[in-house]
């Protein structure tokens, strides 16, 4: 078996209100089969999730966060409209977990200073736009990354925030290993293993934040039902709270 | 930019004491340019880090919380013996701080049915056993994985464990965005995305631990100084703990 990722190249700066299926569509050849990673800045971009720090009137906890935490404070009142929950704040950090239930440093708000868009959020349904994306383009599926820290690791990594055509998690229960076994708990969280893959071949700064990956057709489903959502773990099930 | 991956196709089963270079050369064409990711069973089979259940004497604590969880009293012994701290026991799941520094479930110990390996323990010191492989078999870089769950999200991505030649952590810092402006704390966790995208083309129950990664060697290195551990995070740099 095997996985070939490529980045689309060339794509121009995406502004609210653009058509992001028409702006990635004939950069590079998608078929059925194919999944395409897409980093959310894009969306949110085109789907108009962005704000100027100008306009931002940062409230009374906001400015005591900022404070303490030696932020901007438009910025943090940004973060805070975002957030359901603050679990943590630290030297500077805010972990939050957003109104989609994410669990992420500042809610996924990054700053950008592209045009008036100091301020880029998430998109409000990552799974919706993934699949309004996946009918847009006729791929079998589209994941909708951000970059996330870790618990107890260094480093980001590219997660799935949507999803749509892909399953998400793939439980490899059933299957026996080679002594006849079945395998205990081993469920993949396929579409993130995808954003991270996706990441290794898109330059960052370079305006590549789309990627085909081909050679997934046997993890592409029919129907939009499962989304990115599905990766959310219920904090009653949570270890690590 | 592209990137190709490939499992390795038929390895027969692994028993301590295998040359584990030799078992993968001549698979699959490799190059100094290449990477290689290898899940770390293969490579603790081969180290002899594997114990039969029969042989494994549980103490008190191990007694008492396999009562408590439900848990087979001499896997749980020989957890406790790989762990350094156990940092939560809930509903039968152990996460563990390893002897490594990893946190991961079970200290990283599975069950496994093939041979007299009932348990398959995580490598001594994947580094070097990751440099071991690399000088052995002549590629670039070589990253030894396992797979682990997540605070927060749900289901397993495949990780780095042991890492030589590849840079862990890639700082993005520097690198300007289109806009001009140096880009905030992006840190890349190249090792633990090579480690997720490679889990997506091996059948994990069909004999194909190890996969060739082609289009990485602008982040292959030279030496062997930085590995895996440096994705550990310091315990007192940890907002999760």
């Amino acid at each position: 078996m095997t996985l070939v990722l490529d980045a689309l190249p060339g794509l121009p700066e995406v502004r609210p209100g653009d058509d992001l299926g028409a702006l990635l569509r004939g950069r590079l050849e998608l078929g059925p089969g194919d999944v395409l990673a897409v980093a959310h800045k894009i969306v949110s971009k085109a789907e108009g999730r962005v704000r100027a720090l100008a306009d931002v009137e940062p409230g009374e906890r906001a400015r005591a966060l900022a404070a303490e935490h030696d932020r901007d404070p438009r910025h943090v009142q940004a973060i805070l409209d975002e957030t359901a929950e603050l679990l943590r704040a630290d030297r500077g950090r805010l972990i939050c977990r957003t109104r989609h239930g994410f669990v992420c440093a500042n809610a996924g708000v990054d700053r950008s200073n592209t045009g008036d868009a100091d301020l880029v959020l998430l998109p409000e349904r990552p799974d919706a736009s993934a699949a309004a994306l996946r009918d847009a383009l006729g791929v079998g599926a589209v994941v909708i990354t951000d970059s996330w820290g870790r618990p107890w690791r260094q480093g980001q990594v590219e997660v799935a925030i949507g999803c749509a055509g892909l399953a998400p998690l793939v439980d490899l229960r059933t299957r026996p290993d080679r002594g006849g076994r079945a395998l205990a708990a081993t469920i993949i969280a396929v579409a993130d293993e995808v954003a991270a893959a996706a990441d290794l071949v898109r330059g960052k700064a370079s305006g590549e934040p789309a990627v085909r990956v081909q050679g997934l057709a046997n993890f592409v489903i029919e129907g939009t039902q499962v989304g990115a959502a599905a990766l959310i773990r219920p904090p009653e099930d949570d270890l690590f709270r």
